[in-house]
């Protein structure tokens, strides 16, 4: 078969940096296509303290180092947006808004994005006290007084880790129940995460860095403000599942795409790697995820690796 | 509970200090022992070239910054060999060399050895063209000359793995016939990998590194000198697996300890990361299931992850 490239992938974050070393190293010849510069989410980390190797590092940092990494051993194209993947028998027609090309593998590592409130301040102190991921980040808040948004199970879960980690939390939540498990919000009152009901954030307010919420109360019209040193907003994420989808890859209840141990879907021809797939969402998994597919990808354009 | 420490952590290679930066950042109080001075098989790599965001970097170097950074969330006690755990009901007992310690959970990151020749050079040439993992090491040796020895599965697919990857390969196997399955016999002399039954490895020779293997033929009693410039050994693993199997941790039938997604075991306070629990065997991969079984180990410790 006549393959542009044997091994395509989609989006250069940390999944899609990992499966190109790992696809390159293994003796394939590989492109990875990225709408924008790369780097994926990671990027939007002002500190990323849990990539083991760095104690400290910014996101823009560590993903400048995976992505010289990655060179190593791919091609990259930037800028350049895959607008849909067609599956065949012998290949995968990949479409790109410059090009068409045809490969004998396809990883998809599109990422996720994280649902924003779209309040005002929300851009402005983005990674200045704006998280959106508590396993990220929670430990940077250690002792201070953080709010929580959202009133589904993960912000429940998220506000207890805070709390346990040694945040004062506040969940603020825009209804007066939640939409979490009793047991979850019982657990939480018992360790001490205070709730705000009926509430919504109107603003985030700071000069540098986030120094409070402007809250209103959705029943009275009343509007207070909430001094914290941060905002976790916890109201969903939205995996980047468009042309996996269209592909004919099988996703999940909430969009993740349905991959086995070793990012395979349920076609042959296409694996998935990072946070498109769900899971803990962190980079040093998605890199593990990326470097398996990569290696799951070999046999499929006959070759081999050892796993 | 009152506990010594909530997690505890046998073992301090790349699992190992993941394992601890996660559950410390989750807020739990952690120890992590290891019988010797840490960092797990990856100190023996002169060269790794595949953790994502170091573009080249020696193992020893590598497991120094995990060490400097595991540290920052946990205690490390080296020299300290964990020789039983026992499982109760609410928490799991320690026996150390040395002392005795009450936790809630465990996480078991005790690797797995490679099984070796036992052959004049073997340690003398240890990490100068001697490899125990084509899939860490196969790309230093691109365009070069390489001997694979071992018969099975793993053995000829590490030989064609390394054929792709562009050396010259020879595979050395004791017998006149392989332990493999025919088609990969098959597939890999169709890609040119080449045979040399019979015989067994009698010396690895050099100088400073490898430059020579003295084969033996078994039937004829005949030595000769094969020049290659590295040599892939593929005869096993040992997963250190003894304090887990004593403790009633489920294994498979190669000895891996048998996790779930998140590193589970079928005992509930016991969790496990890395190469004791098989799989592609790589750092990165090590590294990731090492966050994954802290951020699950939170929850039977009466804590909370997000996952």
């Amino acid at each position: 078969m006549q393959y542009d490239y044997e091994i395509a992938i989609v989006g250069a974050g940390a999944a899609g940096y990992t499966a190109a070393i790992y696809a390159g190293r293994s003796g394939a010849s590989v492109v990875v296509f990225d709408k924008g510069m790369g780097g994926g989410l990671a990027v939007e980390a002002p500190k990323i303290e849990n990539y083991p190797g760095f104690k400290s590092i910014t996101g823009i940092e560590l993903m400048e180092k995976m992505k010289e990494h990655a060179i190593e051993y791919a091609q990259i194209k930037f800028g350049e947006e895959v607008k849909e993947i067609k599956v065949m028998e012998e290949g995968v027609e990949i479409l790109t808004n410059k090009d068409k090309y045809f490969v004998g593998a396809v990883i998809i590592c599109t990422g996720s994005k994280h649902r924003k409130l779209g309040v005002k301040g929300e851009e402005e102190f983005a990674g200045k006290g704006i998280s959106y991921c508590a396993t990220c980040d929670g430990f940077f808040f250690k002792g201070k007084k953080v709010a929580v948004v959202g009133g589904g199970n993960s912000a429940v879960i998220e506000a207890i880790y805070l709390k346990q980690i040694g945040c004062e939390v506040y969940v603020i939540h825009r209804r007066d129940e939640l939409r979490a498990e009793e047991a979850l919000e019982k657990e939480a009152k018992e360790k001490g995460v205070k709730f705000i009901w009926n509430s919504i954030v109107k603003e985030i307010i700071g000069k540098e860095k986030v120094e409070a919420v402007k809250i209103r109360n959705v029943k009275t019209g009343e509007e207070k403000i909430l001094e914290i040193d941060g905002i976790f907003i916890s109201i969903g994420e939205e995996p980047q599942n468009e042309i996996a989808k269209k592909a004919g890859v099988k996703i999940d209840e909430n969009g993740y795409i349905i991959v086995d141990e070793m990012g395979r879907t349920n076609l042959e021809r296409v694996f998935a790697a990072g946070d498109v797939t769900g899971g803990v969402r962190q980079i040093i998994t998605a890199c593990a995820e990326g470097a398996k597919a990569a290696l799951a990808a070999m046999k499929i354009i006959g070759k081999r690796s050892p796993f």
